[in-house]
C-alpha cells in the first residue's frame, strides 16, 4: 500500500501529529491538504510543515465550517481526523469551548463527510484519556471508558459519532486511540498540555525537570513517527476487522525515568520530586500503559522506536528550532477562538424561524 | 426514608415520568418545584401535573439557563434530571438540536449544580438505549456502549458529565438507566417516540395496530410507577455502591405479544405485521432485554408491575383524557424550540472579546 498520488486530507495538520503525518505522505507522493483552524492553544504551527511547504496545500478554517472546504472533503480519498483541543486543564477551566471545539465541529465535519463522501476512510485521533484511572493493567480497548475531565468527554462524543455513523454504513472510520506522543514539532508553549511537552521545553531551554507526586507512575510514551506509521496503516489498510485500537509505547516507564533521561540528554541536573498541585491531582489517573495487542496482531503495527532514541532525535530537532516553539501560544484563559483576535463562544441562540 | 418536606427538584417535569414522579413526591409531602422548558416534541405537557397542580411549583425555563432558577437549584435536597429529548428519528434528523437539548443544556445545568448545589444528590434519567444492539442477552451495567443514533451519543456524554463530576467529589449523581417506559402520562403525540407511544395511541384511539418485521423481537417495557421508584430510592439512598444502574421491566416479551396484549383490551382486531420502513430499520436494535440485578441487590427494587395490569391502568388513564394527549405535539421537524414560534438552534457564534 502508497500513498502515492492519494489524495490525502489532514485536519488539525498545522499540529503537532498532523504536520508530522503531512511531512511523512507528502514525500511519499501523496497529494495533501490540511485544513487547520490555528485555534490559539491547539498547537496549530505553519512553521511544523517548513519542510514540505511547497507541496501541501493548507485551508485555514475550523472544521466546525465544512461548507468552507467542501471540495476537498469531496475528492478525499482518505481524511485523518486529528482537529481537536487537547489540554485537559483547559477543558475543565473552559467545557464549552471544549465541547464546541472536541463535539460540535465534530458533529459538522461527520455530517458533511457523509453527504459529500459517503463512505470515506477516516482515522480518527482518539485519546487513552477516555479510559480515565485504569481499572486493570495494560489497558485494552475493552477497558470501561470512565474520562475524568471534559476533555475526556467530549472526545469520547466524537468517537461515538464515527462509530455510529460507521456502523450505520455511512463512513469508514477508525479511531486510533494514542497514549502520550511525543516528538519533534509537539507544541512547547501550550499550557498544561501535558507532562511529555513540559519535560521537554524545560530540558530543550536548559531548565532543570521537576516531576510531581513521588514520580512512579508508569506512562508508555509513543515516538510520533511510530504514530504516524499506526495512522498510514489504518487509513490504508483493506481489512480492518475492528473500529478501535489502543496505540501505546514500546515499554513502561516511570515519570522519574523519563524525567531523567530527558536530564541526562541534555546535561541537566537529576529531577526533583515536587507535591502535586490540586488543579493536577485531581486529574491524574496514577499509573497507565497500554495494551497495542489488537493493533499487532491485527493491522501488524508494533511501536519500534524506544524512548532514549526518541528523545534524542526530538531533542536534536528542538536544538534547532527551539524559537518557533516558544511563546507563540501561551494564553490563558485560551479564548482567542477567532482568527482577529475575537472570542468566540458556544451559544443558544434564537433566530427566527425563517431560517 | 420518606420524602416528607423535603426539597425536590424535577427537571423535564412536566413529561411523562416527571409529571408521575411530581405527583407521587408531593402526595408524600415533599416540596417539589418542577423546571420544564415546554420545548414542543420533548412531551412536556401541563395537563401531566392536574391532580397536584396547586400543590407543586412550576418554572418553565430551559436547563441550560440555570441561571434562571439558581435559588431552585441552591435548595434543592435532591434533584431529579429528567429533561431531555427521547425521539431517536428527531436526534437522527437534527443531531445539532439534539446535541443543545441533551448535551449543551446539561453541560451548564451541572455547572450551576456543582457552583450552586455542591455535591446534591442527583438522579439522571439514562436510556437503554446507549448499549445499542445487544452484544448479549439480558445486558447488564457492563455491556459496551455502542449507542446506534445521535440521541444515544448525547444521552451518554451526558451521563459521562454526571459520573465524571462524581468521582471528582463535585456532585453525588447516579444513573439509572431506563429500558421502555409506558405508562399514564407518557406522550402519545410526539413523533417516533418509540414503539410503545406508538401502540397506545393506536389502541387509545380504536385503531389496529400494527407491528414492523416478524415482531418476535423482545422488549421488557417497565410500568411508570415501577420506574417512579426506583428514581424514589435512589433519590433518598444513603449508600450508593455504584453510580449506574439498569431499570427494567418484569418480563420479556415480544412486539408482537405487547400488541396482542393492547388490542385484546382495546376489544380491537389482532395485530397485523408490516414491512420495516428504512428509517427505522436503520436505528433498530433486535431484541433487548435488562438484567436489573444490580439495582435488586444494593437498592432492593424490583419492578413490581406485570405489563397486562400496566397496560389496562394506563388504557384506563387514556379513556378519560385522550384529548390531552393528542396533536398537541405533533410537529415535525420539532423546530420550536423557542417559546414564542421561534426556532433556536446551537450556533458558534463569534462575540467580541470584552464579553
Amino acid at each position: 500500500m502508497t500513498y502515492r498520488n492519494r489524495k490525502v486530507l489532514i485536519t488539525g495538520g498545522l499540529g503537532f501529529i498532523g504536520s508530522n503525518l503531512a511531512i511523512r505522505l507528502a514525500e511519499e507522493g501523496a497529494r495533501v491538504t490540511l485544513v487547520d483552524s490555528r485555534v490559539l492553544g491547539c498547537g496549530g504551527n505553519l512553521y511544523n510543515i517548513e519542510p514540505v511547504r511547497d507541496h501541501v496545500r493548507v485551508v485555514e478554517v475550523d472544521i466546525g465550517e465544512p461548507e468552507k472546504f467542501l471540495d476537498e472533503i469531496r475528492s478525499s480519498d482518505v481524511i485523518f481526523n486529528l482537529a481537536g483541543e487537547i489540554s485537559h486543564l483547559h477543558s475543565q477551566r473552559y467545557p464549552e469551548r471544549d465541547l464546541a471545539i472536541n463535539t460540535l465541529s465534530q458533529l459538522r465535519f461527520l455530517m458533511s463527510c457523509r453527504e459529500h463522501a459517503p463512505g470515506v476512510r477516516i482515522v480518527y485521533a482518539g485519546t487513552r484519556q477516555i479510559y480515565g484511572v485504569p481499572e486493570y493493567l495494560p489497558v485494552d480497548e475493552s477497558h470501561p471508558v470512565n474520562p475524568v475531565d471534559f476533555n475526556g468527554v467530549h472526545k469520547y462524543a466524537a468517537t461515538m459519532y464515527h462509530l455510529m455513523l460507521t456502523r450505520a454504513g455511512e463512513l469508514d472510520a477508525v479511531v486510533l486511540r494514542l497514549t502520550n506522543v511525543y516528538g519533534p514539532r509537539m507544541a512547547l508553549d501550550v499550557p498544561c498540555q501535558g507532562f511529555l511537552s513540559t519535560f521537554f521545553r524545560k530540558a530543550a531551554s536548559g531548565h532543570a525537570l521537576e516531576v510531581f507526586g513521588d514520580g512512579r507512575q508508569l506512562r508508555d510514551p509513543v515516538y510520533v513517527g511510530d504514530v504516524v506509521e499506526a495512522m498510514r496503516i489504518a487509513g490504508g489498510a483493506t481489512r480492518l476487522p475492528s473500529r478501535a485500537y489502543n496505540v501505546g509505547g514500546p515499554a513502561g516507564l516511570t515519570l522519574y525515568e523519563i524525567a531523567a533521561i530527558l536530564s541526562r540528554q541534555s546535561g541537566l541536573e537529576p529531577p526533583a520530586l515536587r507535591p502535586f498541585p490540586e488543579e493536577r491531582k485531581a486529574i491524574d489517573i496514577g499509573s497507565y500503559y497500554t495494551d497495542s495487542t489488537r493493533i499487532a496482531q491485527e493491522l501488524r503495527w508494533r511501536a519500534a522506536v524506544h524512548f532514549e532514541e526518541g528523545a534524542r532525535r526530538t531533542l536534536d530537532y528542538y536544538a534547532g528550532n527551539l524559537s518557533s516553539y516558544l511563546n507563540a501560544q501561551d494564553t490563558d484563559p485560551p479564548c482567542k477562538l477567532g482568527h482577529n483576535g475575537q472570542k468566540r463562544r458556544m451559544v443558544l441562540s434564537t433566530v427566527d424561524a425563517a431560517r
